[in-house]
């Protein structure tokens, strides 16, 4: 039986509802937030939809207890378009929802694997993982696998290729101070130094079009929903089924001492090995200088005052 | 190939979208908003969620022209959300819309199967097949199908068993003058009038709680999304394997010289027969009733001036 | 986690495994058969499958001891091919095979749902139950699943209208002494004593035609498998989510002290309550009479030696 | 409205058909086979299938005449595991079957994308190219896809990755001369004379492990089934959408004037750009080389005699 829990019914937690109930990929669905009503509302949508199924799944509203069995529980809780506009004070609301929604979970003895999609990422998972109590490499946020998409997407239009076709990593900080790792790009076996399908890409130009793709959807609809719904489905599947998928998620890395997005072996247990890739020097730099940005976000996260 | 027309990027419209993309259901998806930006995120968003499928759906924005050859298209223009608060002024917005999307859809010459969610649902209907220059069978409203799927979850919940194990239809006139046609209801072939699972069902309180469930929603949420979209899916299946499945949606019934929603068989060809059931006599006279209502709904859109 | 056994790498028990595969159904699947050759088969072909998915099934072959914390285990062992030609030694075959099969499952402290599938469908359905030592409620058989499905087809096709549009159940026995119960029979809420569409039904040509698409079935492939293989799916998905869905599954009825196809809830702890409808005094008659030679089928399995 | 078609209802044709309708990938299906009966039985089964589904196929059996309009049609005729056993006599069988099956598309008018899976898969695929009468970039074969996935899932296993992490291709002949382009092959951006997740992995031994998936699968089953219709249905996916996925398919190549399987994007139009990479010399001396068996293979194939 796959028991899976959703905390926060922002955007983005509806629509992972919405495509786990479509699809029967849950069999239990815990829905959580601190709105009575919207959890009532989405639970009789939900419902009403499954009306129309060959797949049912069971959906139990606002009760954390029920989360002790639950194999993985997904945090999107906070407003990610406000985080844009007034940064330090969305900040804090997200600190304080982080520590009261890691509190409860904690309580709950939830003992699978935590999901955060709730934003600034890494510094947020790694809040989480404290107040959880939950070892590590059990509390995984969704870091720079959209960027890393985004990229796959640039590269993939500008040689005419499909998505499927390329491969590499974006790392560092998620909606941030991202690391573009080149040296792990290629296109069928190709890296992009080549023509590609008779195209050459230019790095800068690439970067710029992953990014737009990010901007174009907050300017119009104000938030991220399909591609972060999408892969945190992706995700979910890799942590089933014991797959040992590398993406670039938000871990804790020994060696910067810090949740950092890095690609790691997501499987049954969370996070496996990470990806330790023969990287460019510049690179390595880079990564370095945004685990010094994350780590004083939390540093400077641990000093808002933790009543909400 | 399956080419798939959405016009209006609301809440269903763009929910449609993404079920659409993400389970590989259209090869091309054409969207149309009033809004050049919210079609240009939607379409992001999409495109980025689509790097994670063994799928791919090609997405084309704003643009009528290529409607011309597609199967299916659906109006989701409109926001239901405001008909409640302000509902004549919402209502002329409305029909102003229908209006001019349904020229530029004439003008695309669009001869495939148009679905229309945009409410008042029925009066839209009429007035989207009269502008788009379809016959009558290929225009078709949701009508009373969620009504219909939430009285059937009312009941599965009442007798503690599966939805799918309950069958009737509710008729008249969608989000208004609703007709509960009892004596087309039966759970696993039992009339309500029996004892279902050992649970005596009152039809008052069965009425209350179809009822509550989009309460329930509209409360918490404003709108409803969950459920339209995975019916209008059904219906899109209906269609293109030509099956001939009975629901409840709004088609023009000669009978009432009216749009209402009817069960009607709906195909390859779009509407197919109606099903003429044997009701209740007193069923037969709220649907008369239902029909006279919605007459006067569409008379008084005449009204309004076509500016817009 | 959904984890899933499959004893019996038959027909059936191969398309099975494939679908559960191909939609990521199964977070781990575990396949038994009496010949390892097959079994390794069908995991490397299974393997190389998922190489294209992006789900992800971990299968494990020939493992008797991982079935203690299976959620559902079905048995398609015997080859329902020969039991047509030489019913006699196969039956001998398959009632031997219950056996052992029975035996190993109850060593491995197996206790969630059984679903049989093994025929004579009945009778060895009531030799695992007793051998595995699960309660009767955790232990079911397919039944006359298939039958009904092939009676609402013959009246959607007779009718023209979508099978989705047709309730009602055959009872008795599966492959044998089958009881259509016309009662339970209706089409959008309408019994077969009216017209159906502009359609009059005649029962004697329905039953004809239900059996005639088995007949197709056997003669062309041999055996059935697309179907069988469906509806399994579909009582999983009754167990995984607590839908207490009513088919005609094979389960023991306390009213004939044996096990028989009757309509009743399935769910997460298997059957539920049985479907007590009206039938019509002569259909509870033939129920009875099925029962009876239900009875004596498995009473003259008993006789044969345990050997095997 | 998505139509298919399929020629050949063995293990491969049928699995194939099963996909298509429990996933409701198609709209309408053409099912062709020289067993009349076979073709009634698969039809009658998929059909009764369905009835427990929320999508619909339309399944039309033994009509060439309306493949007029179909999208997509796939050869599966011939038996693959005969070839293992008497090969001349059996190529002789599959040489005659593809003229005449080719004469009958021919006919029909078909004009979309024709996807060969029966074996000599190169050969084969350039005889019906021949018969058909379309362009080659419409005539595609199933090549070495399968080859390739069987080295990226022995990679996958070797380093304890998952196979979405493993790029490459295997070119050449399929079931015959591959050859392994260890070029072109990459595990997260990294080629495998690096250490892969601790574990260094040898070429030798990843190309034995391939193939004996294959043998795994030939000596327990007999046949390929789920991998080749697994994939089948991937290249389907990337011509419906136009997607520009690049696969080892069957494909004519100018460069060495004969079909070989060979890295090339597929889209709505059959074959796009061939994929050029920079291949070690000694690999493309193989292709080459490769490319001269198949030549000799279809030379072989013309002195047949015409007659079946």
């Amino acid at each position: 039986m796959r028991k899976i829990g959703i905390i926060g019914l922002g955007h983005v937690g509806r629509m992972l509802a919405n495509q786990l109930v479509m699809n029967g990929k849950a069999d239990e669905l815990v829905l959580i937030d601190k709105n009575d009503q919207l959890a009532v509302a989405v639970q009789a949508d939900l419902n009403d939809a499954q009306t129309v199924l060959d797949t049912y799944t069971k959906i139990i509203i606002q009760d954390y207890a029920v989360l002790a069995d639950a194999d993985i529980l997904v945090t999107a809780f906070g407003k990610s378009e406000l985080l844009r506009q007034q940064p330090m004070a969305e900040l804090e609301t997200s600190y304080r929802q982080a520590k009261q929604v890691g509190q409860q979970i904690f309580k709950s003895d939830f003992s699978g694997i935590l999901i955060n999609l709730t934003n600034p990422n890494e510094a947020i998972t790694a809040v989480l993982q404290q107040a959880v109590g939950l070892p590590q490499k059990q509390v995984i946020g969704i870091g720079t696998v959209i960027e890393t998409a985004r990229l796959h997407r640039a590269i993939a239009e500008g040689a005419q290729v499909a998505t499927a076709n390329v491969t590499g990593f974006v790392y560092g900080q998620h909606d941030g101070h991202q690391v573009f790792a080149w040296s792990t790009v290629h296109v069928n076996g190709q890296p992009l130094t080549a023509a590609i399908n008779g195209h050459h890409l230019d790095q800068s130009q690439l970067k710029v079009k992953a990014n737009l793709s990010n901007w174009y959807t907050l300017s119009g609809l104000g938030y991220n929903v399909s591609a972060v719904t999408a892969w945190t489905l992706r995700i979910m599947t890799a942590i089933f089924a014991d797959e040992q998928l590398a993406l670039p998620v938000a871990i804790y890395q020994p060696q910067y001492a810090t949740y950092i997005s890095f690609p790691a072996l997501i499987g049954r247990q969370g996070i496996g090995n990470l990806l330790l890739l023969n990287l460019y020097p510049l690179e390595r730099e880079e990564i370095k200088s945004a685990a010094e940005t994350i780590k004083h976000q939390i540093e400077s996260l641990k000093n808002i005052k933790g009543e909400s």
